[in-house]
């Protein structure tokens, strides 16, 4: 049996995260990057020359040739809807960075361009595809938690993005709870009701845009279960993630680990190195997540998370960031009834 | 110099807290029982056996005695207020369970008793004397931590008591997760809201009389810190209790230990005893609250903490409590405000 | 049913063990200490004082008071084998730290003496009641690890004994080494040859007494497991007690914890209290063992590790001695057949 | 600047290792394997269609490629030392598996040829190259431990190779052992005498032959530091791989971790999915080696460790090699002095 023909992509936007995807391609070699594609030239230059692939400004060029099989988008939230339905409509498969858009109304366009294409549109969740992560699905799914009854996320970045980051994202919600709000419903199932405060201490002229660097947050989940949930930039003392799953019979955690099993015992304590940020975190997450969508557009079956997944947890996250906005419990349905496809 | 005189107390209940309180007390050479006292004397005779006192169910004796220097109330919560505020009346010193009433009314009573009596009232928080809790507040008060900014504490109980004891107790909050609350006081500081949710996992007879086996919590602290919270009945996973102080610099942490180091592996992974319930978890802790009792009152120095300080401990559970019960979030300045001394 | 008659005792020594001999009885209701006794008065009746009993230089006046049920020894290693021999004619029953005696002769002597006396005589090996290691033994019997093919164990001290001490002593296997020689024996079985090695690390003057502060050693046990062992005095980084046990299907492994579960985390690592010597690590052990003493003498029931066992270990530490100032493998029973009783 | 042109290399063997190191290789971009050859065609044919390369039984035909720069020898352990001469004449560097021969005589040959030729030869150490051990080595050099005082390792394979293999590999301490006394030199420093013993637990046949599943030895350093090794096949409960040094002022400690960070808790213990093999625990340090490998050749600098360096490691494991089998202590030097080149 001959192996697949190899997949070729365009990386489109040349940023932080167009460097962890390129990265992660290096690894995967059933995918090649032919071009990257950034409105500022120098950029998408700059990137290129690292991984050997060819540079453009021309998103046009690129949706119209026929040797590029899927488009990576890895450009800011906003431009996020507006490009998936571009490259949907030039028939082209699609790997998104999360979330699938920054408000409802661009993510049900989303979802009806990529559905109505016909092609394939996975989100960059990347937890979905961490081992740990997936091993804790397995186990859930397998009973040996027997019901469910409980979930604790934390993530706590260790730096601060600017505030013009900060400002385009949709907030601390849509950018980084995100993530445990998509591995809520991955774990444990559909929330109904989410209730979410947060305050500033890092950084004080987020204020005046009514940006928040810290919050918590409980859950509602439909069945049943209770959760609890915090989100945090800047933190002091490292870099945090943290989830835990409690069942009727057992208890899932997985946190962040050391880089490497040394320990340096003295009699003050113990030291080790700890990991810094999610790009290390993440590290074997980005390339299994990679190697799937490769693997899955070859094999012509259908991505996960998908776009309608995606924007379930675009949904939540919405209704989390208004929580924390407005300082009230939010129902998640109130997001999903305020715009109809 | 020779020792202060010792303590002579007369215990009051003889319930499960009288046997950990007269346990306790028999590691302390200072303070002697005199006599335990219960409504049913069967049950004051079977504790007084084992421990070699007096029994009896007469408190109008114990309180006329003028050999009895203090009184330690371990009955029921609703009992509190009326028990501190005949003591106090009485002329004795108390020590008494949490919470130091099941209302604010009886509250500002038992304290304004104590007050006006001149006697010290200790209220039972026993993890103020946990020396992982202790040390965690010398970290925070030397500085170590910096600025705090956030709090998680997590409280599960293995075991589901009667529904007739969960009815009395006067909620999940005011009974299990006023522990936390009130470390949340002594390690970061006063809470201004709390938004609480619920549900019954374990025992669903619980639900026609409003009461909850799980919540779950977010907290405002006046200091701009933010805090989650957790507490549970029948935790099917085992015993849990852990606390968390996020600071500008540091992150301190205690759960629950194993009751020996010894590790057993294989090759399916690690295991060991755990610690079963807060018998066991606060052992040292309940010994050396009940001595700090005796040696504060042999110096004549205020005990902590002292009736005030826990009015104000069970004005935020019954915040917390009141909002696990009406679904929104409550400031704890609405409950104090309910009731005027 | 009545409680047995209290024991009463006398405590011979008043140096660093008799404290915490001292100490463990103090929680221990049913064994009273009469008299402490040591050739220097002050030392006597400053620990007489501290612990409210009478003080006295004059052993002889001990061994014929009619009050006195045992008598416990923790005076130096040199004066055991002649004070065991003493109080057995005297028809005391006797506690003693380890070793038994200094040297085989010694040993058997005591041995005769005792078992011709017909009067009890338990050896101060705590670890035996340590909760861990009891806890393993349990499993080990159980058949939870299968066959048994490895024993692992560390013991390092914190801090350096005054020279004087160390040549009383018999050097490192027969002071510290032989707690986890009986450890072997008590976990794995008999060993039948020891080859040992040693260093002076900390204390240079050591090397011109042919002592050592630092030695590791390979153990071959009768039923064909292997063993590592390893002492160490003055060690920089702190207090180590490490044991470990290999089977077929399992290993166990019980080491030193830190003073409480509490743990400071900061972008270098985690830090903790650790614990700082044996006094702290075995503080339960110290506590049950001297319990067992009493209650074994009260139901007349034979005291366990009794002189006979303790001689065996004292054999296999000697054996680790010869081999560390001889520098080549030594059987056991090369120390066991030099003296015949 | 442009990049180093890429190296061509040809795999000699197609073994367990070959295998592992055709991984390995497979992550490095800038080294290409153009032949696989083994003698037996069928072998060499399997490996190579999985990895794209020709296939050979020729290694003549491989010396007298001018494409081919550098030689991967992965071969039977008494294969070593002809086929590094035959090499090394024919002008090719080589990477060679531990360890470099099976005896002195031929690994003295090896080391002229490789020097004769003046050709590079790196030995297959990985664990040199291990992040966990490569760290340890830079706080060491450092001096954040000051003086060097001890050091323990232990290994553990949780298989049983087969006893065909286990008489060609020279033995347990010339096979498995050879890494910890690698990594002894490596951390500490030379070892001047070894005492080793050893035992056969899982496969009674092993005496037969005079072969070993389990030993354990005692290090004497040149340095004054102290050893501890342990080393066993077949180990019922799992992969063991742990290395610790002792300082003046800490302890370095590194051992097998999880294979991911997922705990599940239940009130038995705690359970996570152990790494399996030294080939799971040193992925990342195959591909380090093999690529520092490639780079050292293409910037003309030395690579390490080589020829004569892992000679060193050789004399060491034949003295423990010949400890094991005489049971009595054996110097390095009583090795060293044996052949002279």
């Amino acid at each position: 049996m001959s192996p697949p023909a190899p997949l070729t992509v365009a990386l489109v936007g040349a940023g932080r995260m167009a460097k962890i995807r390129a990265q992660a391609l290096s690894y995967v070699d059933s995918i090649t990057i032919a071009t990257i594609c950034d409105t500022e030239f120098a950029s998408a230059t700059r990137l290129a020359s690292d991984f050997g692939t060819a540079a453009t400004t021309d998103l046009g060029a690129i949706l119209a040739d026929p040797v590029v099989d899927a488009v990576i988008l890895t450009t800011p939230t906003p431009t996020h809807a507006r490009l998936i339905c571009r490259t949907a409509e030039a028939g082209k498969h699609i790997f998104v960075e999360k979330p699938i858009a920054g408000d409802m109304e661009g993510a049900r366009q989303a979802v009806d361009a990529v559905e109505d294409a016909g092609v394939q549109c996975q989100v960059g969740f990347q937890r979905r595809f961490d081992p740990a992560q997936l091993k804790a699905k397995h186990k859930i799914e397998a009973g040996e938690l027997g019901r469910i009854e409980g979930f604790r996320a934390v993530s706590r970045d260790a730096y601060l993005p600017t505030v013009e980051f900060l400002r385009g994202s949709g907030g601390l919600m849509l950018d980084l709870g995100i993530h445990d709000l998509d591995c809520a419903r991955f774990l444990v199932g559909e929330v109904y009701e989410v209730s979410c405060i947060g305050a500033v201490h890092a950084l004080p002229e987020l204020k005046e845009y009514g940006l928040f660097d810290s919050a918590v947050a409980i859950l509602r989940f439909s069945n049943g279960a209770l959760g609890t949930l915090e989100a945090g930039l800047c933190t002091g003392f490292g870099y945090e993630a943290r989830t835990e799953v409690l069942g009727e019979r057992g208890k899932l955690r997985f946190e962040v680990d050391s880089r490497t099993p040394l320990r340096h015992y003295t009699t003050e304590g113990v030291s080790f190195t700890p990991l810094m940020n999610f790009g290390e975190r993440y590290h074997e997450a980005y390339t299994a997540e990679i190697r799937a969508f490769g693997e899955h557009l070859q094999d012509g079956k259908p991505v996960s998370p998908d776009a309608r997944d995606s924007l379930e947890s675009l949904c939540l996250a919405l209704a989390a960031q208004r929580s924390l906005e407005r300082g009230t419990p939010v129902t998640v349905s109130e997001i999903r009834d305020e715009v109809t496809t």
